[in-house]
């Protein structure tokens, strides 16, 4: 029986059922992506990254409950927490999150948390983020935050997923961070100096507003278009929107400080996306972010059903023992050329 | 004219423009990687690795004037650096690196840095930096030493790349560092705990002994053959063999503390390497991953020259319009099915 009717009807044991055959890649779960998929679009998909010992847990976690107690007296909003755990990209065993966070959250239906394993030959995200973040996208979640740990691929593979980044920060955490936040800058819609009750906030904050200054030459969302990696097609690059000014702001998770002003930056990144067409340009690039890392694992599982293994065994053997290079290995496993 | 008899004579100018054709991919550089593989499989690829913060190219640098000064009075190895700068996956920028360290090492023959953006479909590691250490390998170095920022997909993609693993920590360097450390300790060898004249030495010390302790229930080398994705066919496990213990070191890289038993503990781990039987495995495994890498990319861009671009742009607008879900969309391209 098909989960796809309980999990748009929002029944969540339903929806824990199918994200795991979705996280597992199995038939059913892709013949339920299909079905799901004309019912996504809607959800406002939040990336939170930042480097190691920012807090971002905490942060999340802060947020969640303002979304579901909002202190302006809005209504409360269904929130799905995607944590990815690049804790052991070899046992893929995730140590953080869930047990932590249910003591905070647990029993709200309004809450739901997926950990997930940075598993997978792409580093950074697994390659079922995304389809995880569109089936809570067409069970009616209104925010899907996705937060990951670690200062590499994760980011930059969030910011591809997400509609808003967050970058957090916190004061003090060592010299050559300094060198990795350039990279990280392009990708932040809302930056976050988090423990901002430590000593360094306004060394931190003042650093981050030199890097953006000095990241940003044009409009900030050119960036967004212009990392696209293309597999096939160079899409003719749309007239610059005008910029959103990523703002700084200053949090305390573990009090809850700032987290308000959070929430409320992130509504207004979301209200800007629409009003300047980016939320479908980005929904566009996004897609075919997907599409073209499913067609690239469909060409590799094709060839590898052709293949004979005496055939890669014999190739792999010359190629260790310095007969061919790999470059001419590459050519006899695609045009069954004779080896030298 | 050919660079690859001046490279294998040693030349550095020959040497440095080859590298450039190598990390651009042009057709020479290819043709040049072909003549140089069957020089290759001498050097030893040591890679350096750890969280920002720890030190890690001081460490390099000291070690590099190890090499070239040893106190034990042995003779001078030859040492190329690759240091990886994640600092900008976008921009492609490499800001760390050459000029800072060409201060101290500027105007020895027997030294060469690269430096090399993260830059490339894969994070972490370029896909060149294979290709790079295999020419310096070529040209002679006795050691390559591959440095990496960050904590994610470059440490993972180094230990693939690497004999020699070393991971770099230093004390306090913030809490969820923890969380990291179970994944990279699978591919540590070697333990250094730099800034060890800092408070909070031991702590970092011991912590680091009991997730080694919890990550290595079997011998440590058993994971380096197991985390290998394998593309095409299952290669039969090898006996395991006597487990290697990865020390645990303390430098102070600032002042040279502990260097010199940092480049004996990886000398030490080369001849375990050979002795074991696991130098001619990891070069068998590196070979694979490289192959496999190049046949996935191989296989893209022969998708990429026989697709209509206007076929492309027409499944991309009907996936935005949710009118085919992803995999629907996937399939349209690669059997030229008809969309609904």
């Amino acid at each position: 029986m098909s989960l796809v009717p309980p999990v748009l009807a929002g029944e969540r044991l339903a929806l824990a059922r199918l994200l795991t055959k979705v996280e597992n890649n199995t038939p059913a779960g892709r013949a339920a992506l299909v079905e799901l998929f004309p019912h996504t679009g809607r959800a406002h998909l939040v990336g939170v990254t930042g480097a190691p010992g920012t807090g971002k847990s905490s942060l999340v976690n802060q947020l969640v409950r303002y979304y579901r107690h909002p202190a302006d007296g809005g209504p409360p909003r269904q929130v799905a927490i995607v944590a990815v755990d690049p804790s052991s990209p070899f046992t893929g065993g995730a140590i953080l999150g869930d047990r932590v966070r249910m003591r905070d959250l647990s029993g709200d239906p309004g809450v739901f948390i997926r950990s997930m394993a940075a598993r997978g030959s792409l580093g950074g995200l697994a390659p079922a983020t995304a389809a995880v973040a569109q089936v809570f996208d067409a069970a009616g979640f209104d925010l899907v935050l996705i937060e990951t740990v670690g200062a590499g691929q994760a980011e930059v593979d969030v910011a591809r997923l997400a509609h808003t980044t967050v970058v957090v920060e916190a004061p003090g955490l060592g010299d050559d961070i300094q060198a990795i936040k350039a990279g990280i800058l392009e990708i932040a819609d809302i930056l976050v100096v988090n423990k901002a009750d430590r000593p360094g906030v306004e060394n931190a904050e003042r650093a981050l507003r030199g890097m953006l200054q000095l990241a940003s030459p044009g409009p900030p969302l050119a960036h967004h278009h212009g990392w696209l990696e293309t597999l096939a097609v160079e899409v003719p690059r749309e007239a610059p929107t005008p910029a959103w000014e990523p703002p700084i702001l200053r949090t305390v998770a573990t009090e809850g400080a700032g987290v308000a002003e959070l929430a409320k930056a992130i509504d207004r990144h979301r209200a800007y996306l629409e009003s300047s067409g980016d939320w479908q340009r980005r929904d566009r690039a996004r897609l075919r972010v997907e599409l073209e890392s499913l067609l690239r694992a469909s060409l590799v599982a094709r060839w590898r059903e052709n293949v004979p293994a005496d055939r890669y065994q014999d190739v792999l053997d010359r190629l260790a023992a310095r007969q061919i290079s790999p470059h001419q290995a590459v050519e006899a496993l695609l045009d069954g050329d004779q080896l030298p």
